[in-house]
């Protein structure tokens, strides 16, 4: 039973990985950096698409696919992405095996199958899309084209991660196209804001909303934006991110159209993404020692009844309640197990509902059927209470949202207690090693500086918060002017 | 407007061609082979998807993800399954392209980047599932694992047609693990069930159940059924598959399980999967010459309404009316579209939407709304109707059901009047030569008649009915006697 697990506090890195394995979220496969996402974890996934792909279809937009591969030469078309995304591709160069002629059981790649030009797997779609797009897009009447694509993409990455970095991953990638900047602009940010919504009121994560820096934007855009979250040890991460492309693809793949007095112009663009990374922070932002700590909002199983019994008989009289109960939730929306599995002993199923973070337990027994009650467990906060049966269902609903209140403020409250403001360089450097967390420095908003900070501290500027006052200050490095604060932090 | 396309009499493949086209539902890309799915093509897709999904659910199978690629040693190791996919193979030999030295605004792949293992872009995933399975099976209470994967799959090919065969498609590939080998034919069986009851109920698709003869089977199955449909040409698309693998995987990864005596044995395995191709049987089964004819009950919008007025107040008029219409309708679980975009005619949009095959257009006029009227249209017979506004909620509601039904019924009558029982190679050759269609013939139930029947008409076996009466015969070609009779056509 107890057995002991590695904390949080003894080794933040191993108990990552431990809970990944422990909560049958995902696994290492026999590819090189390639998850195997396991039904638990992809359950959980699945609750994360269906809740996004509602609110992109309520802000207008419609999903298609587009094709894995990407010919190289459409791929270097728009020159800064590819040159952004070259160092990390997988390439194909055949298409048919043979029998090994020295050895009949295996295969090797026919030389006669090459390609006459290499496929790219797609690292993103971009260049595929807008290779597309060009034929979609005429005139004025034609846009704004709202597209999304759900979608398994691949950068062959060299130390990875499960969720947080795998060479393959799954996301969903938006592409839309428009008649004016300020129109591909507010996609950009409106998406930024679906995201912000989504993390904070699903996830139950905060997030700051802020645009990159220009060296950590995206290969090929002219301004990201992303939504930032703070993890359990301090360090960022970087939840989602929109990005206003300008006129930069349609130009590199010559999609022009032709507005209401006949004008050609090329169009402008936005991308967003958000991936399986997602699982890291929502694993990282709520979970504890024993285990994952799910957002109602995002669990599989919301409630979980465990009956506890000597016999048949008593097991049949718990039945009738538990199912009752579980009939009055499920009419509530409320996702429940009622787990009578006779080959398991109430406290392994405790234990294991623990771990997969089930946000409430209800346990019933012979004594609590006797007195008409139950004992209710919340897995946030561990508060036992035993509790009437009778309006449990109304009470259980009511937890739901509690939780996953609870779940928000309390990260709310521990992002707080770790941001600091501090102004000189020395200070960060002190705080940024003892203490980690984020940090509220002035900048003077050049590489060069940025640069520096990264090599000398491995702190990166995560972003220049869309909501940040305006602050006359000088750069904590090198004194010069500037207008207001940007976050800094270690980042996954 | 009356635009000229293509009939099915005049050209059944171009009919095929254009009307995907015309009805916006997918286009081949600049990749060879690969298509992209536009988005009304692919909310056709994700209405499949979402019915499929609930019935896999519902039996008992969870989702998870695994691997795109598959290291060419696991691949080969299922040697009937590595041959018979070793042809079709996508490769992927390098992981990084760099900057051609001859011209910097060029890439090319990496000669240093070169994988120490070739990697295969999945052709279907048995081999990466069943090296995944041998870490998760030990005992029995392991058993059965019931997974699906919802996933792209890449086999090049070198014919390829829009959804009906393309070097990447959208599948799900179902992949289960059982104790026994009667649970794993029961595990098939089942799946074939679920394909019917989708097949027949949602697509309002007839099908034959049957199993696939020796030659056809899946590479590495002990045993293929499948469910094979009649499209308007009267030849046969495969329109899913499921299969019983044996012990033939479990024993080329040493997949054992403890049974409750501790001994151990290999575990029994089925897969199963549809894919995208489906879209093109749902195409070409119900399709006419005006366009697209799509069953309720798959339908991205069921129902469409359009006004038709002069000016704005009758506009105003009509739209109150047909927005209390489309609130009722919702409220009945049907999806409407209120099509009052003024940029367009209303001759326009009839021919666009019998074109995308929305099953219901309701058209409301000045005159109609004077009298409380409006005008209906069915999709699948064309027939007109005025009826009054009172009540119309309910008289749609029952066309759903209806136009779902004579959908089925058209399809199953025309398949009854294309079915031809003959007993003589002749009579077989002259027959499909001038009428085709799908014929039930006596077959010795050698390769050898198979193979010849193959290589002279073109006709191959497309299954052996599960519900054919024993029936005594002699195969046409060779005289030899035979049991019962298969089903023969040409196919897609």
């Amino acid at each position: 039973m107890a057995q002991k697990h590695t904390t949080r506090e003894e080794n933040y890195s191993k108990w990552y990985n431990d809970l990944v394995d422990r909560a049958e979220l995902a696994e290492n496969s026999g590819v090189r950096g390639c998850m195997v996402i396991k039904p638990y974890g992809y359950a959980i996934w699945e609750k994360i698409q269906a809740q996004l792909d509602t609110m992109f279809k309520e802000t207008g937009h419609q999903n298609a696919y587009f094709p894995l591969f990407i010919p190289k030469s459409l791929f270097e078309a728009e020159e800064k992405n590819a040159e952004g995304f070259a160092k990390e591709c997988a390439v194909v160069t055949h298409y048919r095996l043979k029998t090994d002629p020295n050895d009949k059981t295996k295969l090797i790649v026919d030389p006669e199958a090459k390609l006459e030009e290499e496929l790219i797997v797609r690292p993103t779609s971009e260049a595929i899309i807008w290779n597309t797009y060009k034929g979609w897009i005429q005139s004025y009447r034609d846009l704004p084209l709202l597209i999304n694509q759900w979608a398994n993409v691949v950068r062959w990455e060299m130390r990875t991660r499960l969720f947080l970095r795998t060479s393959e991953f799954l996301w969903q990638e938006g592409h839309t196209a428009h008649a004016t900047k300020t129109e591909a602009v507010a996609e950009a940010e409106q998406m930024l804001d679906v995201y912000t919504e989504f993390a904070e009121n699903f996830m139950s994560m905060p997030v700051i909303r802020g645009r990159k820096s220009e060296s950590e934007r995206f290969a090929g855009a002219d301004d990201t934006y992303c939504i930032e979250a703070m993890m359990q040890d301090g360090k960022a991460l970087q939840a989602g991110t929109s990005h206003f492309l300008g006129q930069n693809f349609a130009k590199a793949f010559d999609v022009k159209f032709a507005d209401k007095e006949g004008k050609l112009d090329h169009v402008w663009a936005t991308s967003w993404g958000v991936s399986t990374r997602l699982m890291g922070a929502l694993i990282m932002t709520h979970s504890d020692d024993e285990g994952l700590v799910l957002p109602p909002k995002l669990a599989p199983i919301q409630v979980v009844i465990i009956p506890i019994y000597k016999n048949e008989e008593e097991l049949e009289a718990i039945s009738a309640e538990a199912k009752a109960l579980a009939a009055k939730l499920k009419q509530l929306g409320i996702s429940v197990k009622y787990d009578d599995n006779d080959n398991r002993r109430p406290g392994w199923k405790f234990a294991e509902y623990e771990v997969k973070g089930v946000p409430v337990r209800v346990a019933i027994g012979p004594r609590d059927l006797a007195a008409g009650n139950a004992e209710v467990v919340r897995r946030d906060t561990k508060e036992k209470a035993v509790m009437p049966l009778e309006g449990l269902d109304a009470h259980i609903a009511q937890l739901m949202e509690d939780i996953q209140t609870n779940l928000f403020e309390r990260a709310k409250a521990f992002r707080a207690a770790n941001i600091r403001k501090v102004d000189t360089y020395a200070e960060f450097k002190e705080k940024l090693e003892k203490e980690g967390g984020f940090f509220l420095v002035h900048w003077d908003g050049t590489i060069e500086t940025e640069a520096k900070i990264k090599e000398e501290t491995q702190a990166t500027i995560r972003c220049i918060p869309l909501d940040a006052e305006e602050e006359t200050g000088t750069c904590m490095v090198t004194g010069k002017p500037s207008s207001r604060r940007v976050v800094i932090a270690k980042a996954y």
